[in-house]
């Protein structure tokens, strides 16, 4: 991590890095499946007017054109996106809906699953924000309804996701927006999106000016702006928020569903994953297809980094005729969660190679019996190379020791075998049919490098 | 795959067909892992000045362009591409040797690494070629030189990832740069390059029209297209081609390298991959940067859907300065490959989810019990799902019916716990610590249809 990319905003990793990472991603995978859902990749690109039919992050779209095509196929004209124009996916939630919508007839409802893809953003790279990066993504997505216990499952299963992995502790932030909408109805304010707006601008520019904000641009008294700010001050570990609310004195049917929702909720997480998550009545999320539950998720003590994981429950996403597919999602960011791992050095594997043996030579012509060697050992699952050339021993050694594989296997002329272990230099006798290596030498170890990595 | 995609030539698979995908995926990674080679993926995108370097196929390329750049953006300008806009990669190849040079410092050579990732590739599509596909990919890299050893190795691993996925017999059909270009310069025609083309087309357009190809285009004597045509129709399945290509009564250095070579490939894979590996005399390659072994693949009886690995060496594809990166891979087509898997019903997932065991309700305030349950369970790794809703039993089991999910588990009021696998109705009492599924229902299971898929 002391490289940069070539290309600013498109990270790669150097092979112990993306051992790393791919311990993250087998670990959200073992997690998902163990909960029953099931793996779907979409496409990478979707036509730009399905694109943009939802939020307004057009400005972050990257347009396709083939490059034979000349100006003819540009996807912007005159100033103006093509609709039939292709682009590449901002996120996995809208791939997701049309994918439902298209293949309805094919999928079991409620319909629970996985996805982890590459999506590309063209905002301006900074730390914890790149042009492509990798999101996995839970939903379960129902036909025509979906039992609200699921926006308590999708917490749960998150939260023993990321407690699966090598990061530092974590806090779901958890609102509602009914709870949120309905106390602005109930104070008289009717502009909720506008408000949501303004309340999503609290931790960049403070209360005072999201004060103002709501009186400039809402025309809000005093007093109701007052109410708002204070309902987005409500921060809890367990349900005393209900209560917290209810003191405001303020009273809509709305309120009361979304306060009952989010008490769901955290009622659940207080037992089941207690410590890792808050009502948080400030949380507002930006996109405009949020009709409940929202999350947005901090790294304790990485706060800066924004959020590694959010989404929501969504009521409206995906329809087809009269037929509404309502659901309810979170979004890990996957690569914002390993470039932290990686530059604050929180966890590193075990070697940089998937092997555990190099079998080496005596002479060139050796390599078949060598071959021999290593296909038993690979058949009882050992990741085995064999050395290219008969160099002196303690060239070979020296390869398998750069790489950090951590045994070499010696075969004597009389076909004796030995088994070296380079770092202790214990060498022994040994059958590739029967020797094994200790299991934490068997396959990379991806490990915390410090208990400080979990507490920070 | 009664179903056809929504975009054309961006296949998107339901998630009994992903389970399919993913075993191939899974198959090929343990494979690889195995063999030692390391984990990496580059960005999805590089500069066009980059993708343009070699070979000739601009034309299949998408550029990139933010959306709210308006034209300016535009990675083609008045029908000129821009070398510094950006463009999806359409193999993984030339992106590989970027990355080797860019991080050359930081790689122990020679540097074994595979890669699975998507590439993109604006043509027409038609069965077995799309427009988004996955590539999987293994190449070893050397710092100045590589061993041709490597050559072999590369071959070898290949038949094995191959002979381990649920796909028909396969053949991989070998030839070598040197010994075609050797033989070419030996009868007098040095335009190597030429011929290689005018070759590339045999088994498009035929033996005579190639001849006529040759002698209209590269002025070859009719003596001269004949003996390069007899070079191409030699195909053996051990290096019984040596004496075949010697009986043609052409000597040359190069042509003696290349023989050579082959025959040290064929030579392994006859005892090593039997039956696996030809050598083929007419197998040419379109990409330039081939400089020696040259490989393509195909499915016995599905010869029409074109080549499902490709590769060869590579000497020069990637250099920094006077310092050369010479490799050697190969590239397995996983799209093609799954898509017939699909679409012929070669192999299928035993279930369209991951999940074992549904844990069913009595009532609706069981679900916290119930997850206790689920949670013992998947705490010993088995997949499973608590039902959302108190609905009556046979409603509940039918819900896993439709996923194929094997077991329901219903707990009494007096806490007894019993499952039942619904295939069979057999209902036994079981304990939520200790009781395991049959390991072929444990996870779900990939098999091949019907013995004929292995042999067509």
């Amino acid at each position: 991590m002391a490289r940069t990319a070539s290309l600013s905003g498109f990270p790669e990793w150097l092979p112990e890095e993306r051992l790393v990472e791919l311990h993250v991603l087998d670990t959200l995978r073992r997690v998902f499946e163990l909960h029953g859902f099931a793996s779907i990749e979409t496409r990478a690109v979707e036509t730009v007017g399905q694109l943009l039919r939802k939020g307004e992050i057009d400005k972050e779209v990257y347009g396709l054109s083939r490059l034979q095509e000349d100006e003819g196929d540009n996807p912007v004209k005159g100033g103006k996106a093509d609709p039939n124009a292709l682009a590449l996916h901002f996120d996995l939630t809208v791939p997701f809906a049309r994918y439902v919508v298209e293949n309805a007839g094919y999928l079991a409802f409620p319909f629970r699953r996985y996805q982890i893809q590459k999506v590309w953003r063209g905002e301006r790279p900074q730390e914890g924000r790149a042009r492509e990066f990798t999101q996995a993504d839970i939903d379960v997505v129902g036909d025509g309804e979906l039992p609200f216990r699921y926006d308590v499952e999708i917490a749960l299963v998150i939260a023993e996701a990321l407690s699966a992995l090598p990061i530092p502790d974590f806090r779901l932030r958890i609102n509602n927006r009914k709870l949120a909408e309905g106390f602005y109805r109930g104070i008289g304010l009717d502009d909720t999106a506008g408000v949501l707006r303004s309340i999503d601008k609290l931790e960049k520019i403070g209360p005072a000016k999201v004060a103002e904000l709501l009186k400039a641009e809402l025309g809000a008294t005093e007093d109701q702006a007052a109410k708002a700010l204070q309902l987005a001050a409500i921060r809890t570990e367990d349900t005393s928020f209900v209560a917290q609310v209810r003191a405001l004195g303020v009273s809509n049917e709305l309120l009361d569903e979304g306060l009952d929702e989010l008490e769901q909720v955290i009622d659940a997480a207080v037992q089941r994953a207690p410590g890792k998550v808050l009502a948080d009545l400030s949380i507002a999320r930006g996109l405009d297809y949020y009709t409940g539950t929202v999350v947005e998720t901090v790294l304790v003590g990485h706060e800066q980094l924004g959020s590694i994981c959010s989404g929501g429950r969504y009521d409206a996403l995906a329809s087809k005729g009269n037929r509404k597919f309502p659901g309810v999602g979170l979004s890990i960011g996957v690569t914002r969660l390993v470039s932290r791992i990686l530059s604050q050095d929180l966890a590193k594997a075990s070697r940089s190679v998937p092997t555990a043996v190099l079998v080496a030579l005596n002479h060139d012509d050796s390599w078949g019996a060598a071959q021999d060697v290593a296909a038993l050992l690979r058949s009882r699952g050992i990741p085995t190379e064999v050395a290219a050339r008969a160099e002196k021993f303690g060239k070979q050694i020296k390869f398998a020791d750069r790489r950090g594989i951590p045994f070499v296997w010696f075969t004597d002329e009389d076909g004796t075998h030995q088994v070296k272990d380079i770092r202790t230099g214990e060498q022994v006798l040994a059958a590739p049919e029967t020797w094994m290596p200790p299991v934490g030498d068997l396959t990379v170890q991806v490990e915390t490098t410090s208990p400080a990595a979990a507490s920070v």
